[in-house]
């Protein structure tokens, strides 16, 4: 099968040569659409031109690696209603696009795969989705930021702070010069959000998932966590109660037993629980040239052996956070409404619902006096 | 599709309730064989006799979950050359006729599955499967003996002997009567075997894979480790070199962190390293009457909906452990080529090659002073 790639930066690129050493697999691309025009790897390869892939009868299955929301989006519909199919790596233009996407892949007849939008390398969703052929999806939870595991790791290593880990991720290519969406959370927003929706088969919009990162985290907060025991991780969670459904990212203090406060630094993990199966973990490379661009290429082999089907939800997700209670330790000044501990700046609440502390916390940043939380989860 | 269980134990009555309890799955049980006549969930669905189950057009498909090579080999045959498809959990069956049972399958256009033989509810080898459409594996490991990862995990918390801890496992129905399968490494050698040989392509003999239990494990190898920052793990290890592939299976002291090492006592852990993806692990429950009962009926669905294919292998691998090289620590009297440090009847190896380790034990036991051994793992 003919395959063109929209983008051939850093997760085009891994996809391009993962095909391209290994002739033998079914797929070849053909073409690859970049901004501007540059040598590519052949002769005719690259393009500035989207309408020399829209166009190419052979050109059956479209890989967006773009980026962003448009032009993203328009390109990715054109494809669809060209007839060709679409795997794309977006988390944006998943969350943002989910239904139209699904409900135009559907009329077009062709399949839409996005498993590499959340996981990086790790084949998460695709588990999730195979899990749920036989299995009920009780929660889901993971940790899978790659620049907050990356920093968090190290601030607990190195007992350093954020902004020298900050830096130094940026350095190193792991964490963008503007590194808002990572450690705001809002990275790990959309993946809770399209994790959540295969795995309770209802659109959960990501502005529903109360979210909080990791911006005012401080060198005490790690030293608390150590010396209680704890392991700081920026983390999602999502679970089905009779009332509704949970799904929210935050700070979490993990037992430093847990496996996923045993993982090497650079690497994310994601959990199912099913009322079969128990618990079911996935952890690997995250983030990356190569592990993305693997992702996309096996959603696009899926597709090249006629493996899923197009994920399409009539519903919306009712989420309810207020079902979600658990201690908080919380750095700064702000109304708590019951404390059992507290020490030089920091305190413990008593078990107090997830809805409440976001609310809490937002309304601190608005007043000028951000605070830090950090949800606390038992052994 | 309709299908038939052949054995209604522990795994198949778990397979017949996860299916039970999905009538829209597409997948239907229509009968189970058992020994013995007794009352089932509806009538006329247990039977004695398998040509119930042989001759009937409508069983499709044919899930073997009886256990030991016979008569699940004939069965198995009679239901391929009948055109049945067949999915298994029986590493035994699969160890001992992987050949004939792929070959017979091919030549009877049906499908063969026994991604449940190792791993329990894991989706381990799947996920091998699945990567390898893409990936080179440079390597695989784990440990997936869910009788020894709950007996080295409960020594390690409680300080106790093996034979307390074993006492007990047999107590809760997590070790057999007679364990010798389990804490000699045979289980986890057989899960090597088919491991290895989906990884690598070759036909790997169980024989060669040079193995070693936890028969001769004491506290004290145990208060050594934790002493020494390290967790005693039975693990399965295969790697292609240049010259040949190495696969074992030892006791194994891992770095206490690392995530093996820090897994709730009753999961299994695998994982692989790709060229391209790098590093990717799945863990999970790693047996249980429904795990092991799901992972088997994913393979049914997997066949019912056309995933994947029948895998082949013409060419045996060419084992090779003295390629495998690392330090031991060695309790007990042995000729040891070469010693880093000792203490009160303890011995740190210098590196040196699997077969040769192995092969000193062998003749430790033949000479009737048996030793322990573990591989030590670097950071």
């Amino acid at each position: 099968m003919k395959i063109a790639l929209l983008g051939y930066g850093v997760v085009g690129s891994g996809a391009y040569k993962i095909i391209a050493e290994r002739p033998d697999c079914g797929l070849l691309v053909k073409r690859a659409l970049v901004r501007t025009m540059r040598p590519g790897p052949a002769e005719g390869f690259l393009t500035t031109d989207f309408n020399d892939i829209l166009n190419d009868p052979e050109i059956e299955l479209v890989a967006e690696a773009m980026g962003g929301l448009e032009p993203a989006y328009t390109y990715v519909m054109a494809a669809i209603r060209a007839g060709k199919h679409v795997v794309t790596a977006n988390k944006q233009l998943v969350c943002a696009h989910f239904r139209e996407l699904a409900q135009a892949a559907e009329e077009y007849g062709v399949q839409l795969r996005y498993t590499a939008s959340a996981g990086g390398g790790v084949p998460w969703l695709y588990n999730l989705l195979r899990a749920k052929r036989l299995d009920e999806i009780e929660a889901i939870s993971g940790s899978i930021n790659g620049t907050c595991n990356f920093i968090l790791g190290n601030m607990h290593k190195h007992k350093a702070q954020l902004a020298e880990v900050l830096a130094e991720a940026q350095r190193m290519g792991y964490a963008e010069a503007d590194p808002a969406a990572d450690i705001d959370g809002l990275d790990q927003q959309r993946k809770c959000a399209i994790s959540a929706a295969l795995a309770f088969s209802a659109l959960v919009p990501e502005e529903k998932v109360d979210t909080a990162g990791i911006r005012h985290i401080s060198a005490v907060d790690i030293a608390w966590a150590e010396q209680r025991g704890f392991v700081c991780k920026l983390m999602m969670h999502c679970r089905r109660e009779s009332a509704g459904l949970t799904a929210y990212v935050e700070p979490t203090l993990l037992p430093a037993g847990l496996p996923e406060a045993n993982l090497p630094v650079r690497s994310s993990i994601a959990t199912l629980h099913g009322k079969y199966i128990g618990r079911l973990s996935f952890f690997g490379a995250g983030a990356g040239t190569l592990p993305t661009g693997m992702n996309m290429m096996q959603d696009a082999m899926d597709i090249y052996l006629g493996v899923g089907e197009v994920q399409n939800y009539a519903e919306d997700a009712q989420i309810d956070n207020t079902l979600a209670v658990h201690p908080y330790y919380v750095r700064g000044e702000a109304k708590l409404p019951g404390v059992c501990e507290q020490g030089d700046g920091w305190a413990i609440t008593e078990p107090m619902c997830v809805s409440a502390m976001h609310a809490l916390a937002r309304e601190a940043v608005q007043e000028g006096r951000p605070l830090f939380f950090a949800g606390i989860e038992e052994e």
